[in-house]
């Protein structure tokens, strides 16, 4: 069957696939000086965020990519103190970090603020964060904020971007995590979302490369469920020096509301399927 | 963007989402006594089996599904001899099971002997394992066969099914788990494909209802992805008197070759998420 016009359609065509979501109405459109973005409300789903025509996020199902984006590698660093964000202009990973109470500084660095005024407006539980005084915007080019930030100032920075097009395209490159591991001082962790094991093996593969040759000595992949994204299957890659470790008792005992996470998933996240322990570095 | 003839599409019309394959052709199409059956070539995911409207499996993706249906219930079981297939017809599961060296007796009750006569010609390899003498087909109603078998008579039962609807409506209830409870031995363990656990959590708390009900002291659920299916995260859940026995020694060393499953994985799988250890019995 064909789809009316009350569907909204991501078409990934490289892959031969398609997502659809049935929309009650369009909400919002714009172009930006970076992109187009739209926001749908959708009969299932709550609203829905769209970028250049890739779906960001949905209101139903946005807390597993927020939560897995944040708590693992919160709680692998020993002692979070400074976090920086790399997009992540919807405010949800943002809401997440903002829920670890021993930490100082929030630092949130995306190049469209369109996109944080429209969350605000459109996804208000997301930015109810917004407001924390350990919170800093900079609503700029994250490359360039990166190679002139100052050097082992921050302890975890966590790239929450769009796929690697157009202005996202450096964040996936051996310079770009070069700067990072600079600014990180030498127990930092950076974590980076990696597409979808199934259909993007290929970069997986070139950022676990380029991140080791950026100088961190071990790289990690982490996988979680996404629905609203191509094959509903998705990573995230944990670069440090020690990764290994697990705050497991703090997760435990933290007083943080999740509906995903939790210090049990945190280790299995990491456990991989066969194919990918093959693909991937040890 | 809409999508022209050359794409096939699976509407969730219940959950606001469909999901679409780019096919390069259809390779058949029949009605069965019990079903439409269609084959497609498409252009990224292999060959692609649909019934009624509703994927099946594609080439590419079948692996995860089958392993995971099939090598955590065998590897939960002490000493498994006699196993029973429900439905399975494309004999992906079949496959798996039958790598197991140990088994003596295999029984596949699948309703529509059109599905496996399409496998073996459209998906050579799930068939494969087909003429290996342990195995016995069954083209007959499985509800019927179960309530039918001798008590006591087997060690494992494996719900391959399609979605609770139309003729595998029957295999989702108190009844038909009771026969399995009589048919399987002390030690008899019996799985169940359970859906998406975001879209289907009704029916996965159904489930463990039911199968506490037909008298199974204990019931657990385990996840994994399968991109074609809706929200491409999928469950199925193993009821028994003992299911947290693991033989993890003996999947470590099986000369089995898998592509997803291994010992991790299987540990990996039984971690639930937050709102999922709500919705769920412990």
């Amino acid at each position: 069957m064909s789809l009316d016009r009350n569907w909204f359609t991501e078409t990934s065509s490289q892959n031969g696939i398609a997502f659809s979501l049935h929309i009650i109405a369009k909400l919002h459109e714009e172009q930006t000086s970076f992109q187009n973005i739209a926001i749908y409300q959708t009969t299932e789903f709550g609203n829905l965020m769209v970028l250049d025509g890739y779906v960001m996020l949905s209101d139903r199902d946005n807390f597993i990519y927020h939560e897995m984006m944040t708590h693992p590698v919160l709680f692998t660093h020993p002692k979070p103190k400074r976090v920086a964000i790399i997009g992540g202009g919807d405010c949800g990973a943002l809401r997440e970090v903002a829920k670890h109470s021993g930490l100082e500084q929030i630092i949130q660095i995306e190049i469209d603020e369109r996109v944080t005024r429209l969350a605000e407006q459109y996804f208000p539980t997301l930015c109810e964060s917004n407001h924390d005084s350990r919170i800093n915007f900079k609503f700029t080019d994250a490359i360039q904020w990166m190679a002139n930030a100052p050097t082992d100032s921050l302890d975890v920075i966590i790239v929450d971007s769009t796929d690697p097009l157009g202005h996202a395209e450096g964040l996936f490159t051996t310079d770009f995590f070069r700067d990072c591991r600079r600014v990180l001082d030498s127990k930092g962790l950076l974590l980076q979302q990696t597409e979808s094991p199934l259909l993007h093996l290929p970069l997986l593969q070139s950022t676990h490369k380029f991140m080791r040759e950026a100088g961190f000595t071990s790289t990690r992949t982490l996988q979680f469920p996404v629905p609203v994204y191509p094959s509903g299957w998705w990573t995230a890659t944990m670069a440090g020096d020690n990764i290994t470790h697990f705050r497991k008792d703090d997760a435990d005992n933290a007083t943080i509301n999740t509906s995903y996470y939790n210090s049990a998933i945190q280790v299995a996240s990491f456990v991989l399927p066969n194919f990918l322990l093959e693909a991937l570095p040890e």
